[in-house]
């Protein structure tokens, strides 16, 4: 039985670690912070916890090296790496799901985020996209956990990156539900400013390119154009890229090398011909769907559908733990998609 | 290891179930089927599934009997009552999840819905609802399933209809997300017409209203007006009902007896006074939440929440089979509210 | 034509306010203020207002006596009444969207509210529900515009408490959308918190209670209960009231008295029995729907709907408007309901 | 006053038309009809209707021939065609809102829906897009109006189009609400299919595409590649459009073109550098939204959002009406978006 804290655990986030967490058998949830919300209970906080997990919080700021085997920083970029620093002892297993260890180009994340300061620890640090880079996880004991967006559009791209048969323009355009947000309090996160509405947001300067590009950036010279929007719903991000292929290829010839590259991947699945993703069929779980198609002329529109709170975070960090600490890879990622 | 039959598994409480039962490590689905797309894939009915449970559709008007353990009849009453008739042999448990073996009195069900071709069967019958009748459903071979509203209006009035302290009037306004509805294709279900929307329908000419008041009337001669109202959202069902109570007691002397008398109940959840319950605090769960308030004047309300699909449903449907069969009762009930 | 400033421009209640009087051809807007964004187009805080209303936000705190000859009060209670002192000089219509001047007992006020200090103004003040009080509306110069909740609970009750034939016991069960409490962010009104789930608040202590019961006791000792409930969606109210008849009537005989009572109300329509109100039919316009059925043992319900924002609040104002100013009473307020 | 019919009035269509030829001093609605209706009161199906317009409904093959001054016909493709060869005399003005005549290439239309039966209209047919072919529509007597992705798609590309100076590949990814499907009965429309979900559909091959590809060729040899998206909300539709440009533009520069290109367009808003539409902004409006963004490397990005019902559709219907029968273009539409 593997201890557990999660640093920061009254976010959306937080509350979808507990859930994952809760249905593992290897692991106990012994520590769980809040600033805000120290010395009540967190059920206090998630009535939905009630009766199911009821511990107190304790303040984030307290030194809490030594207590846990894993610890899941659930924190804002910025206070993530601080924590880092005070918890990391080569041997605890920190998965930080804030973009502070997503960056091995430290200029590229200064210039997208704030000044590091826990720079000796990045080259410790794992980029922990599974499906990329699941040996590197396997002996890491600082995971940064990938972004919701570079998630879903990563995937998509991956095994076209891979074989090099992509050429240079890719447009990006990603839609993403509400808890994408966080849960502070923000105008445009109230209800009546999103119900009944959709619209795009940070246009070409979005946080999560960068760490799209990099990603890209190891295969290709290709630069992508990312636009984000903001979907009426809670939860879901769907992906739909735009490429040319450099060598033609059918649908069929494309789907093949997406399900060879995915074929022991327990969380990805490629659909047939003429099916698309739908973020209601992920809903809840830690997959990755997607769908594809190439037109005559060699363009190729790629979907993807993830829960962005499950696969886009707290499910693919716990998959991150489980590989990290040798666990199942499923394990508290039981859940059958919930739909409807 | 039990095999379970679903019987018209294509409706939303067939993979409600579906998605509970497949993480219930006693039982193994040997058996699912529908007319409409016998012969397909269940993971092509719905994509969710896909790559989790594929089992092929066998025809619902097929001979079945002696293949399962277990059947969960989703068919719509009148012919699941023929199923029934099929199935019964005294083994097998039977779990119907229609009205056809809610009533006892064949009158007040032909009344309400159509004539009663498995009358022999009724006395067989044990009304599901386990915090009322769980040691009749310990030996049950036939279990009729309650509805959606009965079952939220049931357990917030049973401590104090049990107690016989409430007086004769009594007014329950429910309120149902859409998936109460069922899935066939009908316009009051489409999502324009719900949507951004909320109405009051079946005015006192609810089909639940009379299997509310049967239960009412085994501890009472209140006689109860009922309004169900629909939601523009998925699910989950919150049910306000007013009363009088006999005897003057304060919300916390109220509130005592609902908590003595749930207090062995692994799903009702009893809320501290000044809280309320919200569907979203049950998602996805089988939990049923409850609060309540007594005003100066010995006037007072009950709220109530469950997930219409879970407990309303399915999840009550398969506590009624580990019941049945001597199994933990909360296994494959074991999720977490989802939030958000 | 009339010079019209809307003071505290930039919450829900003032874009409706101007999404109405820019289409109401005896009224021209003059004045728009926001202590926020003072200096700012309104435009830039409400893109949808683009090209069609551009005018700068004056600071709300200025002095703007003397300028309009209406002014509409879209401020929080307490400071409302102070801008009325301010504004007040018997000349010049004033329109209070906030609580300070609903209520003719001072005492009732402080006691839900704050101290008030503009007394001096109460007996100026009409209550400005037209179907009730148009006549006193005609003369007034002070209007205290009702609450949302209010507005649809006395139309429901209001036709029975007249014929006086209601008994005392009165339920009243409420669902609101989220636009009523308004533009400012809290963590209750953010989308993830109110999406997919339904939840009562306030339970016997909402502020619109003892407003609801200050009419009812104008004509009957009958006492409210009040329970509002939270929808998943922008705009509407449904109100579901609950009492007894203390004479035998059949639910013709009452749809008689109510289409007597409103037949020359311009913005009250009664359905026909068997038919309910949605929110939907009233979406985006000044309408209350009302319709009710008689129980066999005089049991009553009734049920209203309006658009919270409308009828519920910046309608109701410029139907009061036009009754001050002796213009057509539903200029600027032609909208149709809005549907799907 | 002109006489107006609408033929085919029950759908969503009809009822937009309705409110807004309802608030158009110049028209009077003499004709609605419904096969499936005929008989009733058409506020018997959209009770929104109640107490503002009860015209019985007619059947909709009856002879109409010589009623009414304009038609609009909401039917399917295929009837509408047979219909306009009734109606159509050379004076009457026919609107048809399939896309029965939006194509002057019959075998293009034929490839996409069915066999053509009334080809000896199509070179009397305009393409009723107001702000590129409004001199026709002036003299026109059958308006094929525009389908309601094409709307937004190529009021978005237009100018650049116009200028030729987009590069040969577009993308264009679209996102529509519920209401596109329309109002008959189907599975993918339905609450609990559609709600907290979001998927690509058609992908490749909806009718829209060759619609809007017919439009960029009259400019252009570049192929587009059309991805339509299902929203969970009512109405809108946000059309991102990815493309590159033939020469070195900045985003002001193209800006400058798009404000030129739409200065006298009393129904197109172009929206500042950094700031992008939102459906929520046009809402229940006949705006179209237009913003862009130029990328280092000549890419470009197009937002446009309408609201499919109005610009989309209806509203658009009544714009063509109103400059073919020589009124002021905006009769009926001076709705201002609402909002929230």
């Amino acid at each position: 039985m593997w201890n557990v804290g999660i640093i920061g655990a009254t976010g959306y986030t937080g509350i979808v670690l507990i859930s994952s967490l809760l249905i593992h058998s290897d692991v106990k949830i012994t520590l769980v912070t809040s600033n805000t919300y120290r010395g009540k209970k967190i059920s206090d906080i998630f009535p939905a916890l009630k009766g199911v997990f009821e511990n107190i919080l304790e303040p984030t700021e307290e030194k809490h090296a030594g207590k846990c085997d894993v610890y899941f920083l659930c924190l804002p970029h910025g206070s993530s790496m601080e924590t880092a620093k005070e918890l990391y002892d080569g041997k605890a297993v920190i998965i930080d799901l804030s973009a502070d260890f997503r960056f091995e180009n430290v200029a590229t994340y200064e210039k997208t985020y704030v000044p590091h300061t826990a720079k000796e620890l990045i080259s410790h640090a794992v980029f922990g996209l599974p499906e990329l880079y699941r040996d590197r996880i396997r002996r890491a004991h600082l995971i940064g956990n990938p972004g919701c967006y570079p998630t879903s559009a990563i995937l998509a791209l991956y095994p076209l990156l891979k074989e090099r048969i992509l050429a240079d323009d890719i447009f990006i355009d990603s839609k993403s539900g509400v808890s994408g947000a966080g849960r502070e309090t923000k105008l445009g996160s109230m209800f009546c400013e999103v119900s009944e509405g959709f619209r795009a947001y940070n246009v070409g300067v979005h946080r999560h390119e960068p760490e799209i590009q990099k990603e890209v950036s190891k295969f290709s010279d290709a630069k992508i154009s990312f636009v984000p929007h903001l979907l009426p719903m809670n939860r879901g991000i769907l992906t739909t890229a735009y490429g040319k292929l450099k060598k033609p290829l059918s649908t069929q010839d494309v789907l093949t090398i997406y399900k060879e590259t995915y074929q022991d991947e327990p969380f990805v699945r490629i659909f047939d011909e003429g099916l698309y993703p739908d973020t209601g069929f992920v809903r809840y779980s830690n997959y990755c769907d997607i769908g594809l198609k190439v037109f005559d002329d060699g363009r190729i529109v790629l979907i993807s559908a993830i829960d962005n709170l499950v696969k886009g975070a707290s499910g693919q960090a716990v998959q991150n733990m489980n590989i990290a600490l040798g666990l199942n890879e499923t394990k508290g990622l039981e859940r059958i998609p919930q739909y409807p």
